[in-house]
């Protein structure tokens, strides 16, 4: 089906079924060859790149719609979700859809709620559904042209894990159970948006208390096994209640 | 006229005016007789107090809609404002009028956009409309009990502020211009919930560098006239990008 005939055969469903005038979209973060990573995704007739979305059920609270966009397009549901901001100025959806005919769903003006995730990389199967032509993992470094005001939702859910930081359990969420110094390092500087210098680093989130130094180090790379280290879930969780001390 | 007769005269021009299932909610503080006040109201058919709010015009920026809402209640728009929080169960709003018309606007499931501000107490002229019975400042303990789901929106706004105390001028904004070190211990103690040492809290904030001590001092005390402060803007700006450092 031509993407024009899809967007008409779904508008029809989509008056029925969604919320009009409110779409949900996706700041998925994940941390991968050591750094910090955005989902992106192309839709059929579009040049640009956006953020995967979605949209509110009438008989649907907001948070589970979110959890529904989520694991339709990763296929879990075990990740950690926020929201963080609703984007609600006039003109930020409509031009997108412009070519189509007004009745078209896609065409409205679209309030948006803005929820980031922190996915551990290995849990993700990424979907591509029929609207989109690409979907895939993009380093937060050099992102490519958003469509709408998609850049701008996704630097304001960057600022917002950065203000976290030191109350949100993040580096949690991004990293695998095993992780070397170095990874948890090259994570903080991804959302920092800055280099830290590594004795620093080092002392202070030692300082902290909340890693587990294990047994075992990571096999098979040419130089020497790096130490893996893991989180104290509970020594981690108490110190984010009264926040990390410091800046980085 | 009376209040059913109102909705229903206004309900036929909100159709037509505002964006259907959508509102915004706002929790005004201030700080005001040595304590954190917030603003609450009650609409003429209800038991229960409620946090003010209203809608967004189908031709009008959210962002503007919170400054138009708040003026209107207010009388200034000299106000901090801050988007904090959307709230989306169902059910959460759909209750409080139950025993109206189906088609009365105000009967929708409404996804409300919560916006806190921050309010200098001299600024503001309350405005009691025709659908409310009672307006006024309240301190933040011991509120009454709220309609619908106002608590949860207060409480979240209140950890907000509480998680952005070291980054955002939410002391600048709640204080007059000239202050006592012991009126900004009263203010941090508000926001965080608990009592402060006052020996440790002053050797904090000054060795933040970021108040002037003026050379006067507060008339009319029976006691020694307490020193006067105020914000030296600059440097607790600059201070508030890097966050400031430390729990209290």
């Amino acid at each position: 089906m031509d993407f024009k005939e899809l967007l008409e055969k779904q508008s029809a469903e989509s008056w029925e079924k969604y919320i009009p005038t409110l779409s949900i979209d996706c700041v998925i973060f994940s941390f991968y060859e050591n750094s910090l990573q955005v989902l992106i995704l192309k839709m059929r007739d579009q040049d640009l790149w956006g953020l995967p979305g979605g949209y509110v059920k009438k008989t649907e609270n907001v948070d589970d719609a979110a959890v529904r966009i989520l694991k339709d397009r990763t296929g879990t549901e075990n990740i950690y979700l926020q929201q963080f901001y609703t984007f609600g100025n006039l003109n930020r959806s409509e031009k997108a859809f412009e070519q189509y005919h007004d009745t078209i769903w896609n065409k409205q003006r679209f309030i948006s709620i803005g929820y980031y995730a922190l996915a551990e990389h290995s849990q993700v199967k990424l979907v591509l559904d029929e609207y989109s032509s690409a979907v895939q993992w993009h380093s937060i470094e050099n992102l490519p042209e958003f469509m709408m005001d998609h850049r701008k939702i996704f630097d304001k859910a960057l600022t917002t894990l950065r203000e976290q930081l030191n109350n949100h359990p993040i580096g949690y969420n991004l990293l695998p159970e095993k992780f070397t110094m170095p990874e948890l390092q090259k994570l903080y500087e991804g959302i920092l948006g800055k280099r830290l210098n590594r004795g620093n680093f080092y002392r202070k989130i030692l300082r902290y208390d909340i890693l587990t130094k294990l047994e075992e180090s990571r096999k098979g790379g040419a130089h020497k096994a790096p130490d893996l280290y893991s989180f104290d879930v509970e020594k981690y969780n108490s110190a984010l209640k009264e926040g990390l001390k410091g800046n980085w």
